[in-house]
């Protein structure tokens, strides 16, 4: 009987933290990636600017890289393209017609664009790129035109679920293609790979229909300015704010980079509807009446440049807050941004404006499927392995728990880290020998691989500060020039800290002399002479560890 | 017509903020001081270990503090007694039993306790502080001996509600005092100060009678070891885990410093009830079989030294999980610590246990009132104006509106910031001039009034890195005897960061070349001449904003 090639499952990012998403699929030596995103940084990673996953594993097999198959317009699922690109080219890219779009207006950006193989495809479609054939399914999310995928192989088909949920009346699409789930699951799939984001909330999501009731709710009570801030890809979203403007006589002005990058793009590709004249320039828009404009932007996370940020701040450079003025944070914190959050509504308050911010009405649903639609999926696709995806640790148990309830059995659900290689197959799945994997920390300009050092390095300046000895000796004879001297940056300064320098100076004078009587010139052992003693000063006069760094300057002898 | 004394209200801290509680009530030149409370720091404060409010006014008008009120035996209420004692010695500080009992273990650390004055009241006793008549009412709040109080001069009464709940099912104690607050509200109350924490939220807190139900099905259910963080000083939740304990022959260990300590001031003064014998050392613990132990812990909101934590990280000494355990977080994560105690609860997962933190059911319910109970105080106090205190701008100005629902005109509801000055009578209430204020931030082992200029420096540390140039030069002429050296710490490292370092170097050196020909030797001139090319050159080629620090060091001409 000959031997099956092996399906593999292979999670490069996305297991075990949210964002960062990217799945392979090899079969018989030819690999589908699965999404390509960014993860922002934590709290932890000082400076930073974006994460994205180890791909070290697919620059070595890039012969075998079939294609690239983008389920939505998300950055945690299209963000690092550029920077894949950059390192493996000639991989064609597919995806709906809004999220190639947003990936085109990407690579623009990079100027990556001329050299891209971006291959448009719709919901229902069936492609084949042997030995794989995969059926586009939609579903919906936050963000139009976002597809499940059936990977259909020899040995079996993979179903990844992308991000989804179900709303029964979404604004602007279809509902989730039902059939097309189910039919699927009436074809037989080997593994399920799921959403686990609100794998941790009861029942249902709620519907965008809601929002809209509440959004059309408030912008007839509001007297005077509306200034909404919300996800710049939240395109239903864009489009309830929008309607609710027209219905109620108001222009649109919008601030905000991708805010403005986003709306254009939609509204291009037909994503968005309203009448040219409605948008108007900010300037303008500050010289119309107060009930006849609404400020369309981004800030709904409290990112520190966002426009609605700005504005709390008053530094926003064309639009100041006044008393009459209605908020509307269409939004909830991510997690990790909620003290960000919170400090931009205590400001817009502060400004005398009316801030509404989901405590008294839904202004915000989740775009990620509740305990009761994940059941769903599985009871719709029938999977005989489940792999729960996209979501930290325990988001995927809380999953796994969702899928014994409906019957998969334990053994044939699979947690999968990063990195490790799950093969699948009629009549067993068993992870093999992982492949090396890891985050690539994102700084400044280019890909820096920042590193640990350099993390744990700004993370002691971050919280003790640093102290620098200078000191400059004569080469030969290790005789003191000049210094030592003792600077500190970012070290606390208390009511005896001159005392305490000039100790620590005292201290450092004396145990460079006896350095020089015993004749110890070689650096290594001076900068231990100079940091050990006064490491231990330090602590014991303020209980702090700055990073103490000797400089020895030698000058040659005369 | 003689004119009465202006009766002044002074916020010093816990306005606009959680945290830093300290209240100042003037009348006819004497000053009480309600609470005496630190806050923890927020992100941007990097480094620093707590904050408590800038008592420079009090420090400066020592001789007309009467004394020292606190309502209750919270950090946020008691935490800078000790700084403030050191500062001003000799005020008489009153509170009820186990407040008392709390800031005596604060002091004995801080080795103040021989030369305090701590007076013991109980809720009910009203005492004489000429010119004040002080009464206290017994409330409910996640600490016992919590109490609210009225303060009555000649000028009108002000009612200080300190932190308070309504529970009608309370665990361990009465529940509050209704008739002692409807006794003030009839006597005729001239301002309200209540607790804005939870203003935004609707309807009425939860009795801890509900959590109660919820631990003991919890302790029934689990077969192996059960361990429990909460906050150590919510006496009420360690009594339910106790009771809970009992019931199912299990006995208990403690762990982590704060949760030791409170439990045994707590028992010694009454608080809880346990038969010696049923706390066992962990060691003790360690050797007994899986379902006759829980463990009782710190660690609720992931800070990084509590033992849950360790647990979590698989570094604490003495605990370690394994499958089958059950750990119950048995509190909500504070606003900006939702990050932190998600990765806990991820690797508690990751190792096993099964992890009850409060999705499936109440495991925690609030210490503070919700809206019903908000507007229920203000209708027992029946107040003239009122105030709403202990929140951010937000949670103000929602208690704002809530007191407007029930009927205090908008004209008399303040919303104070620290260091205003309200003064109240019978005619009138306004703001007069400010007294200066602030924060101070608290480093190490002393005050170090750690000042912007530091943070900031961490801040660029943080993000950035620094960069040192060192240069050696010979003291009149200026010549370059050793250097430029470049050394940075934290400072991005890409694959070109040799060239970049050395192209850096060419160009210092021929920056010093140049000021040596002009004989420019001052040495700020010189840094200004290493710190501004480089700056450019750095952030042209990496778009980062390091630290620039020269430092020039000067040798004697032989």
């Amino acid at each position: 009987m000959i031997k099956k090639p092996e399906l593999s499952i292979i999670p490069l990012g996305g297991r075990g933290e949210i964002g960062n998403n990217m799945m392979l699929i090899e079969y018989n030596n030819e690999i589908l990636i699965l999404d390509c995103g960014i993860m922002f940084p934590t709290e932890d990673m000082l400076g930073i600017d974006l994460v994205m996953p180890d791909i070290s594993y697919l620059i070595k097999n890039k012969d075998r890289i079939k294609a690239m198959l983008i389920s939505h317009g998300h950055e945690d699922h299209i963000g690092a393209i550029p920077y894949f690109l950059r390192e493996i080219s000639n991989i064609p890219i597919y995806g709906t017609k809004l999220t190639i779009g947003m990936i085109k207006k990407k690579l623009e950006e990079n100027r990556l664009l001329k050299e891209a193989k971006l291959r448009e495809i719709s919901a229902g479609e069936e492609i084949s790129l042997n030995p794989f054939q995969i059926k586009f399914v939609k579903v919906n999310h936050s963000i139009p035109d976002a597809v499940a995928m059936g990977i259909k192989t020899p040995s079996g088909t993979i179903v990844y679920t992308g991000d989804f949920k179900f709303d029964q009346t979404p604004i602007n699409e279809e509902p989730t293609d039902f059939n097309g789930l189910t039919k699927l699951g009436e074809e037989g799939v080997l593994a399920l790979l799921s959403d686990s984001t609100n794998a941790e909330h009861k029942g249902y999501s709620i519907s965008e229909r809601v929002v809209e009731e509440n959004i059309n709710g408030i912008f007839e009570k509001a007297k005077g300015r509306i200034i909404v801030a919300t996800f710049s890809s939240h395109l239903d979203r864009l489009q309830q704010i929008i309607n609710a403007a027209y219905k109620t006589g108001r222009k649109i002005a919008i601030s905000g980079r991708s805010m403005i990058a986003n709306t254009k793009i939609a509204k291009e590709l037909g994503y968005l509807n309203f009448p040219d004249d409605m948008l108007v320039e900010i300037r303008k828009a500050n010289n119309l009446s107060d009930h006849k404009i609404v400020y369309m932007m981004t800030g709904s996370q409290g990112e520190t440049m966002a426009s609605l940020t700005r504005i709390a701040r008053g530094d926003h450079r064309q639009i100041n807050l006044h008393k009459g003025d209605t908020v509307l944070l269409s939004a909830t914190p991510i997690p990790g941004n909620e003290r960000s959050v919170g400090e931009t509504i205590n400001k817009l308050f502060e400004k005398g404006a009316k801030v509404i911010y989901g405590r008294e009405l839904d202004v915000h649903v989740s775009g990620h499927a509740y305990q009761e639609e994940l059941k769903m999926m599985i009871n719709m696709i029938k999977p005989k392995y489940f792999v729960p995806v996209h979501g930290e640790y325990r988001h995927l148990y809380h999953h796994s728990i969702l899928a014994q309830e409906v019957g998969i059995p334990e053994e044939n659900i699979f947690i999968a880290k990063n990195g490790s290689r799950l093969n699948v197959s009629e009549d067993k799945a068993y992870f093999a020998s992982s492949i090396s994997t890891g985050k690539v920390l994102i700084d400044g300009t280019g890909i820096g691989d920042v590193g640990n050092i350099v993390l744990r390095d700004r993370r002691i300046l971050s919280e003790h500060g640093i102290i620098i000895v200078v000191v400059t000796i004569e080469s030969k004879t290790g005789r003191v020039l000049a210094g030592p001297d003792i600077i500190s940056r970012g070290f606390v300064y208390m009511k005896e800290s001159q005392e305490l320098i000039e100790e620590a100076k005292s201290r450092l004078t004396k145990a460079l002399d006896e350095c020089q009587e015993k004749n110890i010139t070689d650096w290594s052992t001076l900068k231990t002479k100079i940091k050990d003693p006064l490491r231990d000063f330090i602590y014991n006069e303020t209980r702090r560890n700055p990073m103490i760094m000797p400089i020895i300057m030698e000058v040659p002898n005369k």
